[in-house]
């Protein structure tokens, strides 16, 4: 028995050892399929990243699949059961890095566009792939770099469809409607360093904000809502002192927070600095924010994308905003409706990476059902 | 005017170069004149460390002076006002590194002996001088090695005076009659690593372990009592996490206690480890004991002592016990009383450290009349 197209795509895919910021050919090879089908391929390189924005049609609505070519890196490849760029089938399920994050829906991307396009040859509005080779890295040169082209030029996305390992136990069982914001916080308490011998002549950070560290630890910043599970804080580095005598001078605290839209960037740092003052501490605060929530809370993507789900495998989806970021956090702040869905998300990152091969067909299905929803 | 006899070997002792662990020649120039003097002396070497046991005499009582000839860096030489192993003399005061701590006294220590046994040859007891040149540095092959032999053939220190700089405003105004103790707590909390967008799968030592610090900076320890002050507790080091979406998998705190004698080691640990499990906390905890707390009450060498400072100088002494630990620690375990006398601290371990030069002509007045009070 031959393997699927998308099958055999994905094991295409995989053998390019597309290692951020790598594209190693990805790109190339998928626009050379959707070129056949009439899409207009532009490259866009930004310093190491490469990026591929391929559109059929002039006319809106725009609905773009996102996606990325780059892979997370291996780890020593000895401790790979299968070697991670040969893509084996083995017992019904491909193996390699990337297979599940994400190239078994790029493969899956391509081939429902092409049956999509062969059954609707004159179908409404365009279809675009959005891909970057840069995801799992500083993300800096990729997606969002697209996107302020795409703005500049006053080109709208008006639904994007991202890939990301969504599922957790079966495919479609789980899409993604929006993320949390990421908000990292940089704080140094000033103290006066001494010799342990004489602490009254001395101030020790560490003893000073202690409490205040407590308090922020423990602190509840709001309760979530329908969409989001409630905002979190973590300390993610703490580091003060260097000699086994003496009472350190200042102390570093960085960490992060994982919010919802009941508060915002500025509503928590706001916060941080009041628990702060209250313990009267001497200190310096800087802020990073990595990335605002974003919710696409209803609309005609996410009806379309439950209705295809239940369409091609009688399931229905949970809408759920958990994890980390994504690059949707570029992506919804144009106005587009954003939903992520993709293959199972269990073996992401880890050595062995793998997913059920049949569950890479079920996807492309769905991924074309989504298509003939919104655009036949 | 010519100088006196004890700043001329004040100053051939600075021009030295004995930085920790090096003696450059400083205990054989003292032995010189000490041999002149009758004294035995006995070069004891332990690792890179030179040290000298000189005794004049083979009854008992012993009177022993204590010291070091090592001395600290200097840091950058052009910081310094005066090149920092000129020794030079300006406006009454003897510049140079070691000028205070502690070259001085031990130039006082030998000047003090030439006019003690020139007046009394046929004195009772004995006089003895315990010089290490690794005081300032690890202390491994020093005065705990010079004590471990003479306490192998029974050879036993009835009073000690030992020359660290203890003045704070005048000659002979602060001497210390003991040192608190000083233990080394080394602590580390275990957590669970993970994701920050998945805390509910992680658990931050840094959160759980806050109030804990919290509660050990703020614990009382005791109220001190007639010699020594309250114990007191410093964190010096804290050190957790390492990515900045990572939650740490543990932390590591490390901290110092100075203690007096309402306590011990073992009861500090003790209740160390009661607040850290009524904190529910997972943990591994080391200890280092760097020196138990010792204490001379009352008795001859004290009263020799304060007798002495009232007769030269017309100063009633203060006993104190504060400041960092000393080669008492040593000396005192093996039943000896201690007493540490010698010349203003204001600039030990500085840039610019110096001396005025006629304390060092009081000092030698003082052991001289020490001397006279215990073995005439």
């Amino acid at each position: 028995m031959s393997n699927s197209p998308t099958i055999e795509l994905a094991m295409e895919l995989i053998r390019r050892r597309s290692v951020t910021p790598d594209d190693a050919g990805c790109q190339e090879l998928m626009m050379s399929r959707l070129a056949a089908l009439g899409f207009q391929g532009e490259s866009l390189r930004f310093g190491d990243t490469d990026n591929l924005w391929a559109r059929k049609g002039q006319d809106g609505p725009v609905l773009a699949f996102a996606g990325h070519t780059d892979v997370v890196p291996t780890g020593p490849e000895k401790n790979w059961a299968l070697p991670p760029f040969d893509a084996t089938l083995r017992d019904g399920f491909l193996h390699g890095r990337g297979a599940a994050d994400m190239k078994g829906s790029l493969a899956a991307f391509v081939t429902a566009c092409e049956r999509f396009v062969a059954r609707y040859p004159e179908h409404r509005g365009s279809i675009a792939l959005l891909i970057t080779s840069d995801e799992e890295g500083p993300a800096k040169g990729g997606t969002v770099k697209v996107v302020e082209t795409l703005e500049a030029r006053n080109e709208k996305i008006d639904w994007c469809l991202i890939g990301e390992p969504s599922s957790t136990e079966l495919v479609g069982d789980v899409i993604k409607n929006g993320r949390r914001g990421s908000l990292h916080g940089y704080l140094t308490v000033h103290g006066v360093q001494g010799h342990v011998a004489y602490p009254h002549l001395a101030e020790n950070p560490v003893h000073t904000a202690a409490p205040a560290l407590t308090a922020l630890s423990t602190q509840h910043w709001d309760s979530g809502n329908e969409f989001f599970p409630p905002t979190t804080f973590q300390i993610t580095r703490i580091e003060s002192g260097t000699g086994s005598n003496i009472i350190p001078g200042e102390m570093l605290v960085h960490f992060n927070f994982r919010y919802c839209t009941e508060n915002t960037a500025e509503s928590l740092a706001e916060r941080v600095s009041e628990i702060l003052d209250d313990h009267k501490l001497n200190y310096d605060l800087e802020w990073n924010l990595s990335g605002r929530p974003f919710l696409t809370d209803r609309g005609a993507l996410v009806s379309a994308t439950q209705d295809a789900i239940r369409q091609v495998t009688g399931r229905e989806t949970e809408l759920s905003t958990s994890g980390g970021t994504s690059d949707g956090r570029f992506i919804a702040p144009t106005g587009a409706q954003v939903v992520e869905l993709g293959p199972i998300n269990a073996t992401i990152h880890k050595v062995d990476e793998c997913v059920k091969a049949e569950d890479l067909d079920t996807l492309s299905d769905i991924y074309e059902q989504i298509l003939v929803q919104l655009l036949a």
